[in-house]
């Protein structure tokens, strides 16, 4: 048995969002959502067993981490010492990011889906996909979406069992880039796990999930079928729904920047000159501009002509978790 | 019998949203609302019933109108001639602002205030307030809002008898003080008759509704009370929940601005540096700081400063419409 593995995992961009739980302890959202992992980005996780700890300890880009970093790491930890059998002892965790922290470029979800395939395997055990999928969730919602490969849909599901995601299409599937607009954002942040246990407190929130399964469905549909204006559509209106609930909640959550709302007015009028691209963003400032890879360079060049936007990433569409 | 009356009215400054109507062609909102009249600016219109014309004309800041504007007027004259006995001919309008018109002011309360108050008196009958403001209501749904002085409630109703305004308070109960940031505007906007139609759209209207007579409460509560910080913070999710349904219409109305944004992030801080400012947004990007008149000085020196910030008006409490 061996007691040591490294996984690597990508990071995922929501096209329908997560935003509010059921269970809060084991983040079972309140509606299902859709998703495209993202290529090139990825965190990589080194888990060691060791029954001569005394506890976990954690390594971010050589760095030893300390306080709440460290805490969610090992409330994981053990959150999987308890969900499976054969899983004992204390682990030394090493993780290297491979994109820069703190530009707004969510880590968590390629971080918790990367130490639980690692986690696992390095105490021996070969769990499915679902499973897996379901404890990276325990670690982070969102990090249930970066198990399966390609475009993923998250089952929301009723326990921790059925609660799990599972890929739709493959990477190659629909030829889709993520250009990242990362914008200055000097405003402090309310983190997501915050935020989820904020979304109740919005009048508009029920409104906005009674509708999230018609929307996953038509999400669904449009990129099966790989039409864009169809997506397009939904995509930018889930985001605007999510973020609707966010500046309605007490206290209100504004993560849009000036930028942000520049690029908001900018990228449906590309659409209407012929690029297909549109916007999404997530709990945080930047722009995510979806779009077809054949007009990714056109929608990169206007992207990094707009004064607030500090730097540009693309990504492509990515494969699931795996391991080393 | 006098055939000619020259009446003033002022725009006036929703804390409670108008969005949406019950009945488009009646103008009976789906909701209360509450607002201050501005004093300072408004629209003086004279108008001349003559047996002799065969047509209604429009003349505003000595240009003769056509087209759409005059077609809106014409309308409404002939509203008021099928609601009331005595008023027959066509009129000759003669309307004047004295603030200028574009830049995101809205100035159709005040226009179809001054006009119906105008109107009506021209034929030679007095009507009470709320009559006035039910028939000002069929032009412009917010111009019922300038009838009555100072500090207004509109009564949603279920009939045009039933939904009229009336004053809460007058101008000098409250020093209050609208400090206009006058934002950039280089994009076309949705006139606010086509954007209530489209209200209804949204997933999120109805949950809006749902809780706009409990925020209306909570307002007027806060204003009788000159509780400055309850009354900020049910203005400004007010505001924020109106936005919500116009970004998530379809399709998507989004009057927010790069600077509109900026302003509502800095607000809030201003309030928590003890300063008694809030922000609220019409369907424009302009930004209302509405602020206690001991910081509207200070406010205004603020709202200035952002580069974003074209100009920047000034307006107390208003009183209702009158005849000169």
């Amino acid at each position: 048995m061996t007691q040591e593995a490294t996984a690597r995992a990508h990071p995922n961009i929501a096209f329908i969002k997560y935003w509010g739980n059921q269970d809060e302890q084991l983040r079972i959202p309140v509606n299902s959502s859709l998703s495209m992992n993202l290529e090139g980005l990825y965190t990589e996780t080194m888990v060691n067993w060791d029954h001569r700890l005394t506890q976990d300890s954690l390594i971010i880009n050589s760095v030893e981490q300390s306080g709440d970093a460290l805490k969610r790491v090992q409330t994981h930890l053990s959150a999987l010492r308890n969900h499976i059998d054969g899983i004992e002892g204390h682990a030394k965790v090493i993780s290297y990011n491979n994109f820069p922290m703190g530009v707004g470029i969510a880590s968590s979800a390629s971080s918790f889906a990367a130490l639980t395939l690692a986690a696992v395997s390095a105490s021996g055990q070969q769990l499915s996909e679902s499973t897996l999928s379901s404890l990276a969730r325990l670690g982070s919602g969102s990090a249930s979406r970066s198990i399966p490969t390609g475009f993923v849909e998250w089952h929301k599901g009723v326990s921790h069992e059925t609660s799990y995601a599972e890929s739709i299409a493959t990477p190659d599937f629909w030829d889709l880039v993520d250009v990242i607009a990362v914008v200055s954002n000097t405003h402090k942040k309310v983190g997501s796990t915050e935020g989820h246990q904020s979304a109740n407190t919005s009048d508009l929130q029920l409104a906005r999930i009674a509708n999230a399964e018609k929307r996953l469905q038509d999400c669904k549909e449009a990129l099966l079928h790989k039409d864009f204006h169809s997506f397009a559509t939904v995509v930018e209106e889930d985001s605007n729904l999510m973020h609707s609930i966010m500046m309605t909640s007490r206290p209100p959550l504004f993560y849009w920047q000036p930028t942000s709302i520049e690029l908001m007015h900018l990228i449906p009028e590309w659409r209407h000159e012929g690029l297909d691209v549109c916007y999404t963003l997530d709990a945080g400032p930047n722009v995510h501009c979806i779009c077809n890879r054949i007009h990714a360079e056109e929608v990169s060049r206007r992207v990094r002509n707009i004064s607030g936007v500090l730097d540009v990433k693309s990504a492509g569409a990515g494969r699931g978790a795996y391991l080393l």
